[in-house]
């Protein structure tokens, strides 16, 4: 992709689009419970609005069998509360109250737990619970489109023997741990549901790393602009891309608490295998919350940049106004002295005199330019 | 609402309303007493002058009955104390000496908490003592005509068994609490006192969302409004909003700490039960706060934004400014010279130099502005 | 008053008192001792120097009874450290050495404490010894002449059964608690020396309200003076205020940590019965710390609200400098090309060449007009 | 070096360099698994790709004896596990899997661990495990033809009697160590393998202050260049500097960290005797800690003297602009009245009037300089 | 001294002194040992090269004796370590490596000790060995000549009933210790070694005082300067004022924790008696380290008005500019009207044509100039 094209497709957007740009401070606080008067712990889904049907997926394995199917009825899923092998129930929408309901029931569910599901504006945050742990996450996308950052809310219930996952829409961000559950020799077959969830908490945060490299790549593209042509739009995308990290922060901050109390073992349900993992996935939630860190740093260095590149400009602007028109009014004014019309103006009647004062506008013009030049200013 | 009436009418507000803003400073520094020479502990009404009489309520209730009225006076609300039921005494307003006197005798309240309830300008506080627990909060408001976030102070004092509560003046807010203690089947009917305080500060937290999504719709009506022409009243309403901004966060930062000591478990009269809620609670007051200081760096970026749009503005002004006097002020003493009246001017008699020098103006011009082009100022 | 008059009152005294202002760096820094070489533990005075004699008062009380006297000699307050009663000694001054010596030698204070007496610039601190607590604070005072925060040293040795006070020089914040001493029923009377030295302290708290309510008052008229007309006179305010919040911060904060250490029952000498007191003292610092840091946001957001104000009207002087120009600089040029003398001018002999001159000259001026409207600009 | 040598090569390695600068950025993402799908432990490496052969060096000694050798096979170096003297296998190069895997098979190295060795963007880190103990640090280089602070991972696995080093490349940081060992008096012959660590990153952190004083000197130049003429180019070069500043705190910050957790005894294989060393290294890793932070606060305060400088410059344009304009466009006035060609206009007729006007301009000439001088403009 | 000279007196020198100011950036990194290869704990001196002859003095004492004279050889003052009363040897001057090893050998110091006491860039920090305490600090001395804060190493060895210590130069700061010593009623006289290394300590902290009123001293007269004349000079000399602040932090908040551990009792050495004394030490440093960032505070300040004094003169220049603008080149315009030379110009021939022209010229003026004052510009 050419840079011009993708600078251009950057800029459309957002001249266009007051609205969408609008919209992010919408996002900040849609958290807000829209009907304040319900009581805590009632089952209303709000989020977007969505029609399509949620699809529910079980896989259950052990090291021996593994099985994965799509069911109909969230009653199917049932049963598997009860296997000794791990069952991993996962619903891709939240929309449904009737079948969170009838779920959070079975697997006996705290209905305050089953009210942050619904309420898809959690921050990250962990909560042990008796006899299962629940954990929220944020998943992030770049819309190459929108150029936002977009945020999903993926909610985890950890059982023995069972983990339930719930995110907002169908996606492809636990693709790779579903292939990984098909291959007997790998490290989840041997692991129980704690390793699980795990490797989906993985999936998801190694996800960020992606969505920090595009914005790096912006980032890149848009120094090269203003160091090529400092122009009104590359600011507002600095301002954009700025607003779009206070946005990554607040997921990651509290994403990094979420994983140090599970590092530092504070939650049952992981077992001590699990742990050494989960130092890994620390290390990596560190360097996101780092690399966010820095990332700001460098659009605010960058905004630096352009306001000088600006004010550099300006200054090349008024020193050109300023070299023509000392040179100029001066000499207007010998010419405007000898437009007059005086009987008497001696002068004029000399042969010569014409040329005299040619020759004296010459050496203003002159003397002007070394006064300039001494002055650094050409 | 049309984008420019609501703009206007918040522009119209603060340019009548000097007064109004000044107003603001005085808000912060209400808390002095103004008569310092007064020993502590002595009861004086210390906040906006009422005279309005104050309402009583009383509902009592346990699992099987209910019962709700309007007290005249407030002797007859003391009985409530002894009942084994669930009492709530609500005040709405404490001008009135006398009747916080009576009610703070009877339920054996210390004269330093008294106080504390009649200068409307604490900061959320808890305070655990023998056999009650003192709880300050504040209530906000966003008012709609000013502009501005109004505050006001709510008491709660939580016994085994009773609960009274202050507001500075009759409000609603309370109401859907109200409402759900009529239902027999409401978990505020199954739970003692404690829960019923938890349940009046978690609609009070509630409000702020409200009062937070006001802001943001403003926040964003002000971005569009810069972007579309950057004027020095969105400005003043920048700085505006910051100043709410920093009046909010201190009722916050406050409350965030007295719902952490709930949910610590610090204070012994909120049972086991209830603490479930409280951390619930608790994830409000950290969105809250969250949310405020991400407004806050909106409002920071916003102002850059406009600083920015204002500077572009004065550059394109000013390159005009240079193009117009660069081109034609060169060419103006060219024309001077030649209506200078010497008597030998020999060019001035050749039959094509009028001619000649068209040409030679012209040429200049379109040199200039190929300069300018170059120079990428066109 | 006036608000017009109030600002050119403050201006004034601004523009006179460059010496003025510069006595405030060294207000920050007298702590220095001047004569480094001087052994600790040396009793030297070290504060503005003084003539007026000490004076020195006695108040002895307990419940029963109230002596309140004036003695001459420092000697003559010696029995009173035996009696059973609480006896309060109130030193006006703290620059004569013998009476210190004395007074310490008597009450076998260390002479480190002693030299601290005298040393008119500690930060507020709280040490507990042997058989007392020594506790310096700050009293502030706002200045209405000089419009600067002034601050004096007070000590206070507090034993079982005696206080000392120490002043700079004489002032009546301790009077209403003298009054109140007076009055049998006052809770005073009924306890003993730590209590009355709580009452003291909260009495020195309470008046840094008022001091920080005649700082919010200017801080609201410096707004509508910036507001009206942004003068370069109302930067020097903002920045005096600044400095004034700065020398404040530097007593308050570490009143705070004092009040605290107190509160949590670290001293000993403090009964039980009081620590609920102490409790709301440590309300009252907390609301003074966060009032100073508001007044403090609250001014860098006037400096903001100050320079784009500037901006602004710069913004507009090159509004009109460039519409003036643009419009009249190519219509002067014009008005030159047939102001040159050419013999062969075809232009100059058509009958209606004036005309048709002026005619083009209007059309350009309404053309620019034009221009001016759709960049806004009018 | 002449100084404008200097700058002149900075600066010209800017502008050639969008891409080179462009490349910042991605240092500090690359750290990014660009395969997320992949399961954690899996053995990729992700570095630079490289070709070179990795070179295998194996050091062996005890206070007697001493043996250096470079092996050809990983297999040759690993009999030196067992052997009783301290044993030191240098791998510079860690782009070969085969080898890495069976060194870390053969030592029993955690899958985990030999992947963080392959990723070579890990943060600094001490990783404690059962027989081993897992160190990875950043070693810094100044590229003197980039101007870029370059970073290359090293990591170490210590055991008891046996150390592993692995360096993303071969160089000559560790040569003064290699050099000590063949002293039979140093005291590394005397200690153990943990000696040997601490060794090695004692000559890595000496190096840190290499690079710190190179940036220095640049720094110091950059300064010189702004106080003689400010230049669009000296603020890139600051904006530059910045950026390596946030680069080098992203390795040095951890560091600290890691020495710390050394120095107070968290890892079991540290023996006391060590200890002592530990805490002069720690002090070392606070002064370059500090000294970054100074020279990111020099930066700044760099930043804002160009900009104060540039616009003085500007100031000092727009002077000279006004009253060259302010002096003559009056007088030009004057001079265009009297070349009007009305017919009655009697002081052209005067005999003196030419002189007369002349004298008028001359006075306007003097009292706008005598205005110019009283304002100081002059 | 005249303010004019003292200004004119540091102007010059930061004119002149590029290379001055230079040398700052070089004083924050001369930590780096410039010869990493070097093993820890080998006796190099790095400091300033120095010739003159190391003095060493001992100075013995007890409560009835005391003795005071200056060694030849370093070996004189060997033993003085075994004598019951308190030795105090002093060496002015660490650039005699023999001297250093000899007297580190008989008092048994670890060589890690030595070489820090060779390195004269160690931060202030304290290290408690088995039979002694090392203590570095640093020195402050304003340079009047260069007006820098200067920086010296100071060493302590305290032992039981004996104390070494090591200046980089003779200097004279001790000089009232000495004194002190000699007078037999002194505390000093009655204490162990460790109150003579409290005195020694004392005598350095109060020292900075006297660097901080110089620094205050400077601020106050260039707010004055740019009170009168906002001069780029003063903002070059704000800029190394500020600059020297960062140097001093970095010697005085590592001070104040050595003092700190010394207060809190973590150093066995002290004893009980002096703690007290320690304590007011406390004290005196947290007073340097709030003066230090008031003064920081006030710099900043005195930045944002040199910066805001500029831009009104900005906007004067420019109001002038564009009144006079205004004002004469629509008239100059008219009057190039009535110049042009068409035959068929009605006006010109009307016998009061002339003085109409002058009076719309009168009346344009008239008008513009109440515009002007509308705007508030006059």
């Amino acid at each position: 992709m050419k840079l011009e094209d993708y600078y251009t497709g950057l800029t459309r957007k957002l001249q266009d689009g007051g609205r969408t740009v609008g919209r992010l401070a919408t996002r900040f606080i849609k958290a807000a419970p829209a009907m304040p008067a319900l009581p805590p712990g009632s089952l209303v889904y709000r989020g977007e609005a969505r029609t399509e049907p949620v699809r529910i997926t079980v896989i259950d394995y052990d090291l021996e069998h593994h099985e994965q199917k799509e069911v109909e009825r969230v009653e199917d899923c049932f049963p598997y509360r009860e296997t000794k092998s791990t069952s991993w129930v996962n619903l891709s929408g939240v929309h449904d109250l009737d079948i969170i309901e009838k779920l959070g029931g079975h697997f006996h569910v705290h209905p305050l737990v089953l009210e942050d599901i619904l309420h898809t504006s959690q921050r990250p945050k962990i909560e042990d619970h008796d006899h299962y742990t629940y954990i929220v996450l944020r998943m992030l996308q770049f819309g190459e489109q929108s150029g936002e950052v977009e945020s999903e809310q993926v909610s985890l219930l950890l059982g023995r023997g069972w983990l339930l996952t719930f995110q907002e829409k169908a996606g492809d961000v636990f693709e790779p741990v579903r292939e990984r559950v098909l291959n007997p020799e790998s490290r989840l077959r041997k692991n129980r549901s704690d390793f699980l969830a795990y490797a989906l908490i993985d999936a998801i945060v190694d996800h960020y790393f992606i969505v920090l490299e595009k914005v790096g790549d912006r980032i890149e593209a848009l120094e090269e602009v203003i160091r090529l042509k400092p122009d009104p739009d590359a600011l507002q995308l600095i301002h954009h891309l700025k607003r779009e990290m206070i946005f990554m922060r607040r997921s990651i901050w509290p994403l990094r608490e979420v994983v140090n109390q599970l590092y530092k073992g504070e939650v049952a349900l992981f077992e001590e295998g699990t742990r050494l993992y989960l130092r890994d996935l620390y290390d990596h939630t560190v360097q996101i919350v780092e690399t966010v860190e820095s990332l700001r740093d460098m659009l605010s260095g960058l905004q630096d940049l352009y306001l000088s590149m600006v004010s550099n400009r300006m200054n090349e602007v008024m020193k050109v106004l300023t070299i023509i028109a000392t040179i100029f009014i001066p000499l207007t004014f010998i010419a405007g002295i000898y437009g007059m019309n005086f009987d008497n103006m001696p002068e004029l009647h000399t042969p010569f005199g014409y040329f005299v004062v040619l020759a004296v506008m010459l050496s203003c013009i002159l003397g002007m330019l070394l006064f300039f030049r001494r002055k650094h200013w050409l």
